[in-house]
């Protein structure tokens, strides 16, 4: 299986996921820098995938640092840690990714930091791979039979360089027979759902259907949908959820039609240190992205833009939390300390 | 003033709002299929704009007849309304004014018949002009002090060949002083809010901020959003309001979130004959606009891909409809019967 952030003993491979569908390129990257560019970018995007990559990005400086004097190697990795942490604010992945790359950094003694650094990176890809894995199969078990699943963004293998969170669950499903039909938004500004949905569903074979993200109402309202399935990119204490912008509308809209909600994500995504979703950090990002598509500009010139990269589905509104050690129901706040709380021991 | 649709004698001049904020191109027409044509392929659209559009479609008609013997006149006017009738199936004002075109051809003499038509087609703009006038009026009266106001698609003086409904009555309030910033969706699939209500607004001096269609629940949670207005294609006789895909999922997000929702429309827009919404058929246009982006083609090739122009909000959703005639609030069903009723009769 090739994911879309791979580990090449001395570079990382990565699938250009602005390019697509059109074009389905591959770059080898080697300096810690060009990764961080990669996710600032969002040439690699989506919260499991940005972690995995920042882990990888600072495997390359520490193999840059071996070059160095010994004193020398643990600032130079301190510099890539800083550098890569100031690429997106919102997905907590990228955090704790680069926590978990520091503490081994502390730990190691300089002869031994780019082993014990790419060790440690590649240990935080398969625990992704192992994660996604078993969210797939908890959310495929949420998906009734003969389902017509809805979802927005992307939040598939090219979003965690593994098997997918929500679309995970979804194509898992589909291979046990249940998914009739996925209704995909394509999710303005970036069509993450237009370009990366879509192109991962119909690789996979699962019946598409792609909408406008202005669909969601009418198509709840005019056929039947069984229930929704999105990522996340950082989970609050009491369980609301950033995701991608547009998300909070179709939690409110689903809730009003009685159609349950569920997120996916792992036990990464958690960010108990953040109480609620008002503490999370919301990305803005060029106004450009929505007056302007493929370079042709669309608005007239002069409006102010606003560009929030997500938004945050208050907890009431998710029926549940799919991660790699179950399903997670309300009362979040006990569900998600359980949960997270080992998984942070554990990273440590 | 100049309007987005004006007759010209022997000819009707004609805003293409395709080609907006782009380029500013009037097109004259001479043929009744011309303007049948640029129905159907929205270089005219809005429901008010479209009605006005047919009927001087019909007098133009009416005046190739006239080169025809007295017994053919009225046949090729038959079937040039008739043409007309099946460019788009949603907007009601285009089968109003149509029937209205179509009494007088049948009460007129073969002789009269250009001049009787080209008067009733005047008429029907005069009355849209006037009736967008006193909608404006209205419509500001919701208007709080210091407004911020979001709207979704173009419901302004290009959309209704006069002054406007929805974004008449927000251009009005703000001149009254009232409005510190107007929200407008960018409105997907082909992207009317961008491109034709920012331009609106800009030209207007009045504060525009551009959003994505995705944007609306993160922007009523984080900012401050005293109403929303939008103008309509058809409402039914219950106050159930067919209008740009997105208004509905807009309508239900603004109630939980406590916000008044108004629709602006002329009684010319009130369909007495369809019950409830669920009688309204919802035009599906082509799944390019959706697989492409101002004319790139962003989805990959397979996907199953849904394209309604136009959704049904709830008449439960609607704080007010401001017609022409005065606002009316729920019930509907006896409001707009008191109000369209006459309208209908006065119209015929």
């Amino acid at each position: 299986m090739t994911y879309s952030v791979e580990w090449r003993g001395d570079r990382v491979r990565m699938l250009d996921q602005s390019k697509l569908p059109q074009e389905e390129r591959y770059d080898e990257l080697t300096e810690s820098d060009d990764v961080a560019a990669a996710i600032r970018d969002m040439r690699v995007r989506g919260a499991p995938a940005i972690g995995v990559a920042a882990a990888y990005g600072v495997a390359l400086a520490a193999l840059h640092a071996d070059r160095l004097g010994p004193s020398l190697r643990a600032p130079h990795i301190e510099m890539a840690i800083a550098t890569l942490a100031q690429t997106r604010p919102t997905a907590v992945n990228l955090f704790a990714a680069l926590e978990r790359m520091r503490a081994v950094l502390r730990q190691s003694s300089p002869a031994d930091l780019s082993r014990a650094l790419t060790e440690e990176a590649l240990r935080i890809h398969r625990e992704e791979i192992d994660a996604s894995a078993a969210i797939s199969t908890y959310g495929a078990s949420l998906i009734p039979p003969n389902a017509t699943v809805l979802t927005h963004c992307n939040a598939g293998m090219i979003a965690t360089a593994a098997h997918g969170t929500a679309l995970g669950a979804i194509v898992e499903a589909h291979r046990q027979g249940k998914v009739t039909r996925v209704i995909a938004t394509e999710t303005r500004p970036l069509l993450q759902g237009a370009r990366l949905t879509i192109w991962e569903l119909v690789n996979a074979g699962v019946p598409a259907t792609l909408i406008t993200d202005s669909m969601v109402c009418h198509v709840m309202q005019t056929m039947h949908v069984d229930c929704v399935i999105v990522g996340a990119d950082r989970i609050a204490a009491n369980g609301d959820v950033a995701n991608k912008i547009g998300t909070c509308g179709i939690a409110m809209l689903a809730r009003a039609h009685h159609i349950p909600f569920y997120v996916a994500a792992p036990t990464s995504t958690v960010d108990l240190s953040v109480r609620t979703g008002a503490g999370i950090t919301i990305e803005q990002r060029s106004p450009d992205e929505v007056t302007s598509f493929a370079g042709r500009r669309v608005a007239t010139a002069g409006p102010d833009v606003l560009n929030p990269a997500f938004d945050v589905t208050p907890h009431r509104c998710v029926a549940a939390i799919v991660t790699e050690r179950g399903i997670i129901t309300a009362p979040y706040i006990r569900g998600l300390k359980e949960c997270a709380g080992h998984a942070g021991e554990g990273g440590k």
